[in-house]
């Protein structure tokens, strides 16, 4: 019998999170105050995260300890299981050799745990009573009500109105780990009450509930803000994937010669490729990393190199990242998750080196995608997921065309259980192609008074 | 680090299914053809079942060979995790030790494909088509066609179709593998346009379902019918989570007092614990095995034991059983696949003599528990799975009270991310007792007339 799973046991867990920063041949720009335009020290996020986390944002040390608490909880769906895809490559008639990582066994059901569980135990470790965050599909928000209750802190997520109405499930999976959800914009905090002044039937975005998490962390002294993805301290938290696929690639004698990963703000797909660029570093490997971004939201294919802010408002640090504008508005895709107008520092600079690789795929293609999956490996994927099964599919016919049997891994970060509606308007031919003109795009670009890179 | 997963490679497979039949004291009585009344022989099964399955159905041999296909297929998800339940028996403060077998790693998200796969693949081996079959709430429907897309069969699926309206999720997940998927009663079958002749707007009901998919595969020479629980033949497959279990917890240097699993038609139950009670008859072991059933739905503790019929209409044989009566309409609870009238003719001696142990769990007692488990263990479990941890919990307390650590092992046969709405229904007060009265019982028993047993 061929295997199938390459298992590691909790006890090699990985005892250190991988910071790219120190390897980086450019290290990424500072961030910008939203106001004076000048650098910004780390003392300017204190009122909104512990200090360890901070630390961790602004740090180029190599390694950074895991701790032992933060294993013992990883340890209840970590490590996460490597497949090699023999159905999907007889299916695709490649000589390429696929492997995937599964992060979908997480409670959550996506990769989100593995970041939301540190910061969680750092708020817990100096003190904080309460996280705030916002949510759009709710994928970020379930993971940090599942770490929340784990290290008994209290948990407020602002999720976007509509999805709040559209997405009742997900809401649910935050109540049943305790967390309260309230839908954005709230008659809470300041900004939501201004946004509902001017239309009380706002269905809000996930630039106003950003706004208003983070508003409820600043005025309170026992709460803080977390964040699922675009920051350092998110993407490093991570690399607990791609380190654990290194071993279990090693344990298979094999290593990719291509990673792939989706890409919405940047950590799903630092999390799998950045142990494997260290390769790159370390040891003058040439393993190509390529993110996948829909074609509706391309900041990575078609945007510009620039200071731009994290939110829609322009409340937060500016940040220099491959943007498309903070108030370009994407499609309504399934894949909520890579529907984020920037990418963050460190994967802007990385693309800007030439040192990965991005490709954009239609909707229409990733549920093809998709489909072809789970008819072959079993495994339903979650939007987001699909766009890096449609990239592996791309690279496995070429493989094909150049009779080459390359190893190819990619991140299947979710299951799609929750999203049976996207598969649903697909199958209901709801599912449409969103074409983006160059015309589109520098609309979005030219409305930018943001500072210039360069 | 506490180790919590205790895994098994993908060599340690079993290589066998345990075969009950083989070590009963007392063999379970035979079916009886539903006119004459007279029992019937294996034969009266082909126009049904491939002949490999009937063989495993009415088989003596303790040891059933599983085919290297099956296996193979099943290393897509198995070997499951055994977790030790550490943060459980936390929150309980308890001191007995409490391990869980996880089913739900399975695509369709619970042990239902350890019995389909099988089913597809003798199927295929013996030329047929395509397999009919009913589904409720959408596991077994959903197991089905994801084991027939793998060997290349067609798969068409009768739904109630009240589930098929409100549950259209699992419909999908359905369509995905390729199923055809039929809202019953429809206007394809006999019994169902007879039924639709009587009310167009018919709610259908899983004995009207039964009868479509029995219907559509004796009309068709290339078609069979497939069953998910009852019979001989899926309880054998499902042995398969009982070998890994002793496997695993053999590993752990441990040995359960024992054995918890919910209970619908006795394949959940059988599969975890019929390798234990090996244990008892082969060692004279006393490992407790019990079965966990709704207060709403109690053939086991309060039904009678007498031959009855499978499906609603009659149409089956008539199998020796602990039965409410094929008539009984279950309060309608979330937990589809525990609302059943009878169990199946093993469980059913087994507990005649002793053998197996049964407790019942009202609604309400049930979503309590699988909230506590969820906020403990991070996995938010089925509503059939919470029945089990029902009974864990008071095995649990029941063990504190005494002051004993004895070792308690469930079966976590699947994850909620397909019945959120059961737990949105608990949060906003809809979840209610159901109290069946005596004389309840007493009135679906009373029309029955079906033959009497000893």
């Amino acid at each position: 019998m061929k295997t199938r799973k390459i298992t590691l046991s909790e006890q090699e867990i990985p005892e250190h999170w991988y910071n790219i920063v120190a390897d980086m041949p450019n290290k990424p720009l500072p961030p910008l105050h939203p106001g004076t335009k000048e650098p910004i020290g780390p003392e300017a996020l204190a009122p909104l995260f512990p200090q360890e986390l901070i630390q961790q944002e602004v740090s180029t040390e190599k390694w950074i300890s895991i701790p032992e608490e933060v294993r013992n909880i990883y340890s209840i769906w970590r490590p996460t299981p490597l497949f090699r895809a023999y159905e999907l490559e007889k299916a695709l008639d490649t000589p390429a050799k696929i492997y995937y990582k599964y992060e979908g066994v997480s409670p959550a059901g996506s990769h989100k745990p593995n970041t939301a569980v540190p910061q969680a135990y750092y708020n817990m470790k100096e003190g904080v009573k309460r996280i705030t965050t916002e949510t759009g599909a709710g994928q970020w928000g379930s993971a940090l009500s599942f770490a929340c209750n784990i290290f008994g802190l209290e948990c407020e997520v602002y999720m976007v109105k509509l999805s709040y109405e559209h997405k009742p499930y997900r809401k649910v999976m935050m109540n049943t780990w305790g967390a309260k959800v309230i839908p954005s914009p709230s008659e809470f905090t300041e900004a939501g009450r201004k946004i509902l002044a001017e239309d009380p039937n706002s269905p809000g975005s996930l630039g106003i509930a950003i706004s208003e998490a983070v508003e409820m962390a600043a005025q309170r002294e026992d709460t803080k803000y977390a964040l699922g993805s675009v920051l350092n301290h998110v993407l490093l938290h991570q690399t607990i994937i791609g380190l654990e696929a290194y071993k279990q690639l090693e344990k298979a004698g094999d290593l990719p010669d291509v990673v792939i990963a989706p890409f919405g703000g940047g950590s799903n797909f630092a999390g799998l490729s950045f142990p494997f660029l260290r390769l790159n570093f370390d040891e003058g490997k040439k393993i190509r990393c390529i993110a996948s971004e829909p074609t509706s939201c391309p900041k990575l294919t078609r945007g510009v190199f620039r200071y731009d802010f994290g939110d829609t408002v322009g409340m937060t640090p500016l940040l220099p990242m491959y943007t498309l504008g903070h108030n370009f508005v994407p499609a309504p895709i399934h894949a909520g998750g890579l529907r984020y107008h920037g990418a963050g520092a460190i994967v802007s600079q990385l693309l800007k080196d030439g040192l990965i690789e991005a490709q954009a795929h239609d909707n229409v293609e990733v549920f093809e995608a998709g489909i072809k999956f789970a008819k072959a490996e079993g495994i339903i994927p979650a939007p987001e997921a699909t766009h890096g099964i449609a990239t592996v599919i791309r690279e496995a016919e070429r493989c094909k065309r150049e009779g080459k049997s390359e190893t190819i891994l990619f991140n299947l970060c979710g299951h799609g259980n929750f999203d049976m509606k996207a598969y649903q308007d697909y199958f209901e031919g709801k599912i449409v192609r969103h074409e983006l003109t160059d015309e589109d795009i520098q609309k979005s670009l030219a409305a930018l008074d943001t500072p210039v890179i360069g």
